[in-house]
């Protein structure tokens, strides 16, 4: 055995674990199409309504199923908008903040943003009109969809609740002390998700959305607005479905026997 | 440089590459701990309620998913029992059939099963005392559990629907056909799941069982039993949950906005 013979078999090792080594790299980066495709959620909004406001889900982790959703954090401080992987709080007093992967979440709905399907608008409306419009766009009224629409919006009515203090209220109780703000000609994105009628206990049947400004500086769940004539809403349509049920804190013990869908609409609004 | 060097490098690289391929191959034979803790489901009730009958996924797919499970076949040909991995068909005619991977499902839920918790009858109950009893004995009413009953039962009474021509009637209308059959000291197992009320328009809210005897020979949709004295039922508590929406077939056009959960408590017992 000679130079040449042990020269080789370095090479031949060498070659075979660049090879190995990026072939078992290559998955890490790649999210599962099923996984892409897929509405990930934290709780159930039943359980919001009935005061389980306890955080039980670092952002790190959630972010892990999605880079675009809604949400709210633990104790309810604020509304919860993911827009392009990042994660942003609209608090009450009408801010937005970056958010830390250690904060948590109470609920939460995210997935990967895929652009499927558009929808223009022919003239201008509000929310009702809006939400209206584009149910008649959909192709199934029983698919989930993400809904992503980037523009100015002549008017745009956000709210926030501040953070609730021990015992937690109900929902429908804490949104009495919410922070509404109007805004004009606001530069910005809508993001949330249609679900279909028989989401109800789980999630907002319908749309729910909240709204972020393009300065990341002003933001939280649209309780009406003004879409122009020409406005864009781009669709995800999502046939897959996940969610995480809470093992610890209050979830296990409220009442989520009756139907709150009627609340949850009026608390929405 | 001399051979040593050579060797030396040689040597090394393969100590690397063998790491790095055990590495690689172990993720492979892992179910992740979310994945076994989650109930997969394939569809909606509701949607099965109302006549979508077509099989849209293959039994080998719905296996990557749990060991564990029921459901039902394309045409709403007899009542699915998955147990320890291998899926049975129950039929009309009485006989259970083995499945092949690639026969589809419209509807079925499966997970892996952990026993967590063991529930002992204390005195002989049918189908109405044992759900009770076991719903007495749940952690927590809105949590999800998958049940798992093996045991001698002084009676069994099981339901098959017969497979159903295009086009496809309500399940309530297909139902009216269904074969019954009641064994006496039947050798089996109970196999099914505990879904909270809120899962009503996606799962059969509650207790749903199906059962398969020992032998492989009979089962069905379980309408009424008599567990004995001393009856073990074991729990698997399960806080994770999955859910395909077809996305060919009859699902997108038929009307899931009504509560069924009534019909479905009818045609279920």
């Amino acid at each position: 055995m000679d130079k040449k013979f042990f020269l080789g078999i370095a090479v031949a090792a060498a070659i075979i674990f660049f090879v190995a080594a990026v072939a078992t790299s290559l998955p890490k980066n790649t999210i599962p199409a099923e996984d892409r495709e897929t509405l990930y959620q934290v709780s159930t909004i039943d359980a919001l309504m009935q005061g389980v406001f306890d955080g039980i889900q670092p952002v790190g982790e959630l972010k892990k199923h999605g880079d675009f959703g809604i949400g709210t954090f633990d104790g309810l401080d604020g509304e919860m908008i993911v827009l392009d992987g990042k994660v942003y709080q609209a608090r009450a007093d009408g801010a937005v903040y970056p958010v830390p992967d250690t904060m948590t979440t109470p609920l939460a709905t995210v997935t990967y943003f895929e652009s499927d399907r558009v929808v223009k608008t022919d003239h201008q409306m509000n929310l009702t009109g809006l939400s209206d419009a584009l149910s008649a766009q959909l192709p199934s009224q029983n698919m989930i969809y993400a809904v992503k629409i980037h523009g100015t919006f002549p008017e745009m009515t956000v709210r926030a609740i501040p953070r609730q203090e021990k015992p937690d209220p109900t929902l429908t109780i804490a949104a009495k002390n919410q922070s509404v703000y109007t805004y004009k000609n606001a530069n910005g994105t809508v993001v949330g998700f249609y679900t279909p009628v028989f989401f109800k206990g789980l999630n907002v049947a319908g749309f729910h959305l909240h709204f972020i400004s393009d300065d990341k500086k002003t933001g939280g769940h649209v309780l009406d607005m003004t879409a122009g004539s020409g406005t864009v809403a781009e669709l995800d349509i999502t046939d897959g479905f996940a969610m995480s049920l809470p093992t610890s804190g209050t979830f296990a013990g409220v009442d989520l026997s009756q139907d709150l869908s009627s609340a949850v609409a009026k608390v929405e609004r």
